[in-house]
């Protein structure tokens, strides 16, 4: 047990997409345009081809890693598997030019992230520890206004429980002492519980299917659910007061 | 002046892709493999489409960043571009198949640089600071068989001054105390020696025209250059002796 209780946790990790700023409603948006590109050539009212790109891309995953660009590639070979290589060079372009754009979009920051981070960051060591391709997440700290709060910012290829392991030695620190705030169960939550460590789960509105197969307890002990940035200060207390107790 | 040579350099960096493995051949196959399908289309002779290729590569790096899916998605766009859109769906696919051949590859070591890794590695510390695609050069370090020797792997997304000038803040060193050692005048060596380091060039017999746009005089008094890895331990030595000395 530690002094307060406030020095219980000694780190706090942040995820960044749909956890700090908007990410997949850019992503779905360029998935519905896919489609409207696609849909020229075939009729995708079975919700067919939806399922065929998330196949593939979970096969391509593997090869590609997550991130802008594999999406795209995907999308592509996707959309000449579809159309049974109909597709034109101008729509294939469009498809590049969808990556492209994602690319370049502002940083939308979530509402009270901000404050949140501030507070929070206040009372805590925090850092930010973020998957997906390094370019283009490096691009977004850079805009996102919040990078000086973070002590480290930690940009990794999977986030699964070897990778928490290997931050948290770096920072020679057990998971008990360790809280991680994201939107993903599959990639910010379940692998932190599993190490002892805690977790906020701060769930988006939308979500890519992927990121929520995982085996969670929503009773979970070392879990908060909150529904709000602005209620993550108080649950971090809350985790905080409660590895002080035990 | 420290006690002994070896004392005097604290830091030794080695690039990756052509310093520890081949990787720029696999790139170049991928390039010729390229041609063919687009000169199908088109007549090559004047090799325009690699002038054109190479620029629009430069201007996505931009966006893309640097690797394999940044050079698919450029490759994807310039055949479009360059054969009036009639390139077909079948071909795009072979594109985006080059892309996924080239992530998958065999791990292949450059001769003697496991030796002279290891060498070095007995008396200094080593890391590996290697530039590009998150997800394939992790993939890579865990294929190539030497990634024990590195106490720290730092994947970064442009090898510049100031990358440089964080990685040893970590390790709270100055320049003066660390070797780089690597293929590219751009990347490994001129933005070392700009901070006051020390840089041994180990020049591939092929390397992409954008890395050796550097401005770096052969004769620079902190830089040595090798031909073949075997002469790097005694490179590290007599740059450790002529750092001792000054």
């Amino acid at each position: 047990m530690t002094a307060s209780p406030d020095d219980s946790i000694a780190l706090v990790g942040f995820d960044a997409d749909d956890t700090l700023w908007r990410s997949q409603d850019y992503f779905d948006a360029a998935q519905l345009e896919f489609e409207r590109i696609v849909g020229r050539y075939v009729d995708l009212g079975d919700a067919d081809a939806q399922q065929r790109l998330y196949e593939l891309e979970k096969r391509n995953v593997e090869i590609f890693g997550y991130g802008v660009k594999s999406m795209a590639l995907s999308m592509i070979e996707a959309a000449v598997a579809i159309t049974g290589e109909r597709i034109s060079g101008a729509d294939v372009h469009r498809i590049v030019g969808l990556a492209k754009d994602l690319l370049q979009h502002p940083v939308e920051l979530l509402p009270g992230i901000a404050e949140a981070v501030e507070r929070i960051a206040s009372r805590h060591p925090v850092v930010l520890i973020t998957k997906g391709d390094l370019f283009h997440q490096e691009a977004k700290v850079r805009r996102c206004g919040l990078a000086h709060w973070f002590g480290r910012i930690e940009i990794v290829s999977e986030k699964d429980a070897s990778t928490y392991a290997r931050v948290l030695s770096e920072f020679d620190l057990p998971a008990s002492r360790f809280v991680m705030i994201g939107n993903s169960l599959r990639s910010d939550i379940a692998p932190v519980l599993q190490l002892g460590g805690w977790g906020i789960h701060v769930p988006y509105h939308t979500t890519w299917a992927h990121e929520n197969e995982a085996d969670v307890a929503a009773d979970a002990p070392r879990l908060r659910v909150v529904r709000d940035a602005r209620e993550l200060p108080d649950a971090v207390a809350a985790l905080a007061a409660q590895a002080h107790a035990s």
